[in-house]
């Protein structure tokens, strides 16, 4: 079993509850990612709604979670041909602690027709020629499991001439950056909509380097990815009293859309 | 009261339920509007949770609702000093139609700060200089409480010679209008909830003129708008399988962006 089916595995207790824990391999700063904990979510709903994938999965973030112990509630509101429609929180302590809608169903073929793309896969050197890791002086125990190679054109950090490493952000707040499960397992959708929060947030490129907690995430599954490594970029277009949104989209290695994410943040201190 | 108002006016009925009408006026082909349903859920919701504005909402459409009589159920899910999270859904005939998660609190002021923006408002012909409520030959009755003008070089119709209309994509999946309220009330963060859904599929433009249901819809209000028209651009980046994703931002009078909001949606028949 893979690290990140182990860390995402859930346990049925009995009614529409599910057993999880917590891992705290997978968090960021002492704080679990908030992909990590949608796939743990999706997993939940996946399992009480009996098929295969996630179509689109909206993601309340209510309160942080603690590691360890918790318990998903699943509610199924809709059982259709096409799609299904759940509800999944994550809960502790007696407070739901991550809220989400789910609509699941079956992720077209990869040679599914394209009709329309105009999100062709950007153009930026291969993983071996990208800084791998690079989150600068930050703690993220996240990249141990995930492996992240940074675009160097967006990395928002540079190296000092003492050997040391510093915040540098480049004007714009853009990231690019391929990523793969550290244990050489390839991607599911599950670990897709990960991916999707798994780069440093943008605003460090508009020199915003403190907490950046999400509000709400929206990533809409778009087909399933093939072996390899996924391409992310990463965007904000606006920024207003301390608010600010991220567009993810996501190809995977043959250049396919995967996901398309957008969420709400805030600008913090922490 | 205006018209708006009225049809989105929520009754408390006791706990946390609250009875509503689904007016006809406020549809599409004879399906009412999903952002018409969207703002019915928000108006409930904030009213259930005491704050002034939604944030972020996220919408799944389970089964279509009748025109009538319904009911919303609100959960409170967290009250928090800057944000409140809160569950709402429509019920009619002992099922779910449309189940949303809602973030409220308050919103920016509409002298904030702007730290980034790359979404400037796009420069199109004036409202007087745009076809009013252009949707050629469909019957659309939401037009006679929304005034809609589209720009003419994103509309997906055109004049016969004959004095008729036809549909004629123009081949790029994105359409760009002014829209208001017919009655004149100039619009608040519910209104704009509305205007990201009610111009034509942008599909309409790669010719696809079916109906298009909507999946999920996720909007972010980001300021307050001022009193006057907004401006809507909506486009499609990727279709495949028959799903295709609709991205709508939308400008207020003086050019401050108010909301993006992103879809997933199928091509259908009907």
């Amino acid at each position: 079993m893979s690290a990140f089916a182990e860390a995402t595995a859930v346990r049925a207790a009995g009614g529409s509850s599910y057993a999880v824990s917590v891992d705290p391999a997978w968090s960021i700063a002492g704080v679990p990612n908030g992909g990590y904990l949608m796939a743990l979510l999706i997993r939940a709903a996946l399992d009480a709604a009996g098929v295969p994938d996630p179509l689109a999965v909206s993601a309340h973030f209510t309160r942080p979670p603690s590691f360890g112990p918790a318990e998903i509630q699943v509610e199924r509101v809709k059982s259709g041909r096409q799609t299904s429609a759940l509800r999944a929180s994550l809960w502790q302590a007696d407070s739901v602690r991550l809220d989400t809608l789910i609509t699941a169903g079956t992720l077209p073929d990869h040679d599914a027709g394209v009709g329309w793309n105009d999100h062709p896969m950007p153009t930026i050197p291969p993983p071996e020629d990208c800084a791998p890791n690079d989150r600068g002086p930050f703690q993220v125990a996240l990249l141990d499991m995930v492996e992240e190679r940074l675009d160097p054109a967006t990395v928002p950090f540079e190296r000092t001439s003492d050997g040391g490493v510093t915040t540098a952000p480049g004007g714009e707040p853009v990231l690019r950056g391929w990523l793969r499960l550290a244990d050489g397992t390839d991607p599911d959708p599950l670990f897709v909509a990960l991916a999707v929060d798994a780069m440093p947030p943008t605003v460090f490129n508009l020199g915003h380097f403190g907490w950046a907690p999400t509000v709400e995430l929206t990533v809409l599954l778009r087909g399933r990815p093939a072996p390899g490594w996924l391409l992310c970029e990463s965007r904000t277009h606006y920024l207003a009293g301390g608010w600010f949104d991220e567009e993810c989209t996501a190809w995977d290695s043959t250049g396919r859309v995967v996901a398309q994410s957008r969420q709400l943040a805030l600008l913090g201190t922490r």
